[in-house]
């Protein structure tokens, strides 16, 4: 229970090995990717901040060579329900190299923006990344 | 080639065997489902014309008992590109029973809306469906 900032810190450490430095990610709102690490993980962590105890995880389908899977959620954003689709690539190593994420409805989606729009580039700055990671 | 609207009542006609009488759509565009198989129909074969020769199905997996898919697909829209995922359930007689689309990003989502917009209500009348089919 300390700082959250700190907090998101030390959990992008933890899970900085488990993804490829060069991953691509995908977000569901705007066309442009974000390539490298460090953004992938401010924008997960971020994201799970915002749906909090609201993001269910329901199905998931992996492809027969594990490195492919298509994960289903469900969760809420001020209040308006939303499902989502986590479509994640592994490279050779077993590392994440792509994560794609796909959403309804509309409106969900509109309210994820304006908050992420609120929360990211103030820890983008914390954590020293520069908005020119987008591809 | 003949009139649209006839080939699609006469599409549908053909697809009608493969959906259940009340199966529930979910579009990517609001929160409120559809249901019944007419309904469903109508927006899917709106959507393949909005889309046109741009659909792209990529990624496909689906579970152990074959009756939940999830097939990921591409397209665009008034030249926007987009990527979804069809999230399907069939029943125990193989029967669609269930369509939810999820889909990225907001701009593309936006224009097929109005897209949508345009188009269904039009076609609503002449296949004699009621809005109030939704639920």
């Amino acid at each position: 229970m300390g700082d959250p900032a700190a907090d998101d810190l030390s959990l992008a450490a933890k899970l900085a090995p488990f993804v490829a430095e060069n991953a691509v990610f995908k977000p569901p709102t705007y066309w442009k990717p974000w390539q490298g690490r460090e953004p992938m993980l401010l924008i997960l962590l971020t994201v799970g901040r915002v749906f909090g105890s609201s993001l269910r995880y329901r199905r998931e389908w992996l492809s027969p060579d594990c490195r492919e899977w298509a994960l289903e959620f469900t969760a809420e954003v001020h209040g308006l329900k939303l499902t989502g689709v986590d479509l994640v690539r592994c490279d050779e190593s077993g590392k994440i190299c792509h994560f794609e994420v796909v959403m309804r409805p509309l409106k969900a989606v509109q309210a994820l923006f304006q908050e992420m729009g609120r929360l990211v580039p103030e820890k983008m700055e914390l954590w020293g990344i520069s908005p020119t990671s987008k591809l």
